[in-house]
């Protein structure tokens, strides 16, 4: 079984969700600042959703280039990936029209935790099938920034409900931790994790 | 004529549709449990059509991999699938609006149905393409669970006239009898039909 | 100069295109018949444009197998040929919910017609780019169905302010006669061209 | 690590974005002219940013067709790129419903503007990756024309507030610039810039 299809349709899906958020971005009647300000909000939450994807994109692209085999469970882990991720317009588009309301901020963590355990399934289902000595295996490694995203989702969740701005930073937080390619925060998260 | 122009375009298709259905699932205005109540019958109908397109998808990548030719017939017959999983988008958002009732449900299972009739008329093609002695060929077999999955649709249009929830309960039969990979359910029901 | 990222990116514009059409078959409020029929003439559209794009699609398809090599301008000519089929949606929209009036009508015919007229273009130029003697210049011969495919659009568009019937008769006819693979309508068609 | 995905994904970005903007031209209620006039505007608009789009899939393709090699950064400059792109469907609804007035025409210069920075940055990135002597860093050579695309996107900024015109005009020019293959102008430039 070949890859290159697999591949193509996350691209495709994930291209998709990424254009279709901006949808959101409905354009407005009048032609001044006032008829811009109401859709800062709903620019930022796009901001935020654009960059998680991205991150999914870019760890997916990786992941898939150093897997050589794929199997008929690997295709369905991929499929479940993409059906928490096809939920992102939705809960971007809930949490930017709210304002950050505290349920849509939680519903947006919830959403981002099923997509995070969904990628961390996919990814130990691939690493199997490569076999334990594998390149992949070695690359994935403890995972510690995978961990803690994970974390920070656990914790923004009923975090949305006493002051949702923390669950909005620790989101923010998750995306930059992924966006930035900090080595020494790396590596000292790998220490801690004891490698 | 190579096969994977065909491939690129139905996975396009597929991802378009897969990610066109959730612009169903509208934002809603409030940031309470209350807004989102009405959406529950739209996201479960929106996860069964994921689910049945993510089924199409897979069997389409698992029949065009054993697939060594194909033709200009081949070329329509796979539009004509395209064509019946166009209107999934439109079938699912209106079972889903009108809260299961019966003349959606109805034209939900005909739809269903019509996909399967051009996924087994494409698949006809396909194998005969190949020569009575491909690998395909031997693959598909007497392909008792393509049978089954027919009957529960043909059943399921009259039924939702009668009580909706039989037919409700035959499509998620139908896609759960693809999504688990039960090799007895499988086997008995080759055993059954004779091989 | 590679080919396969203009098919790619052809591919992706026209399963966008077929896919987006389908959002103008927008879920009625009602449950029953009656909510179905004001959709029918944008279903009876729908039907009629998923058609005539399959058949640029696997024309498309045609031409770009047999050609070798590509260029700039063919870059360009390719991007005319989508921005007249982007219209797509929009008229057959337009149509659909005006009932098949005369000017939504004719203003179909005239995309179709402009569209018919870069692909055109689109073919002259591949075809100068592989030289006279290619496989490509022998396939494209006289090309007396195209010829009649540009005649009826040029003859619909004033017809439709006379009676839009016979120029919705006309798209069906120009669809109906690349769809079906009648071989003696063909070879009588390239007698009458002198072939 | 290989340039196919990348290819792949920025072709399916652009061909959404390229045909989500055409559902912005709203399908009117009436059949007659009248109907159609409101839609000029933003039809206009809509012709300026699908060759805006062509040429970023233009160029893009060509710079990535002479790249042998691309990174992890790379993935990144090229999603900044695809993020300001994924703006163009709004501005260009946004200046198109308001009939070019003055604040929507300066924003989407300066959208415009930002996604020039973004393949600027994109370019330059490439070209470091492939190294000082590459096909590609002779080919990119003092880039005349896309400096002067810069400036006159910098230009039209502040004069969409004293007449918006100007700047439209701007943007028409930049677009032909790319647009027509003008041998003569392009020396021009060249000989200016001291080639």
């Amino acid at each position: 079984m070949n890859k290159g299809r697999l591949e193509a349709f996350s691209d495709g899906v994930v291209a998709i969700l990424i254009t279709i958020m901006v949808l959101e971005l409905r354009v407005p009647r009048g032609a001044d600042l006032e008829a811009l300000r109401p859709l800062l909000p709903v620019f930022l939450t796009y901001v935020l959703s654009f960059v998680n994807l991205g991150i999914y994109w870019n760890n997916h692209h990786h992941m898939l280039h150093a897997a050589d085999r794929i199997n008929g469970k690997i295709l369905w882990a991929n499929l479940h990936l993409l059906f928490w991720l096809s939920l992102v317009p939705f809960v971007t588009g809930w949490m930017g029209e709210n304002h950050f309301a505290s349920l849509p901020t939680a519903v947006y963590g919830a959403v981002m935790l099923l997509a995070a355990v969904a990628y961390t399934i996919l990814q130990k289902m691939i690493v199997a099938e490569q076999g334990p000595n594998s390149r992949l295996a070695a690359a994935v490694g403890t995972d510690a920034k995978a961990k803690l995203s994970l974390a920070c989702y656990v914790l923004a969740i009923p975090l949305a409900f006493v002051n949702q701005w923390v669950s909005d930073g620790l989101y923010v937080f998750v995306a930059l931790m992924w966006l930035v390619p900090d080595r020494r925060i790396e590596s000292r998260l790998n220490q801690r994790a004891g490698v």
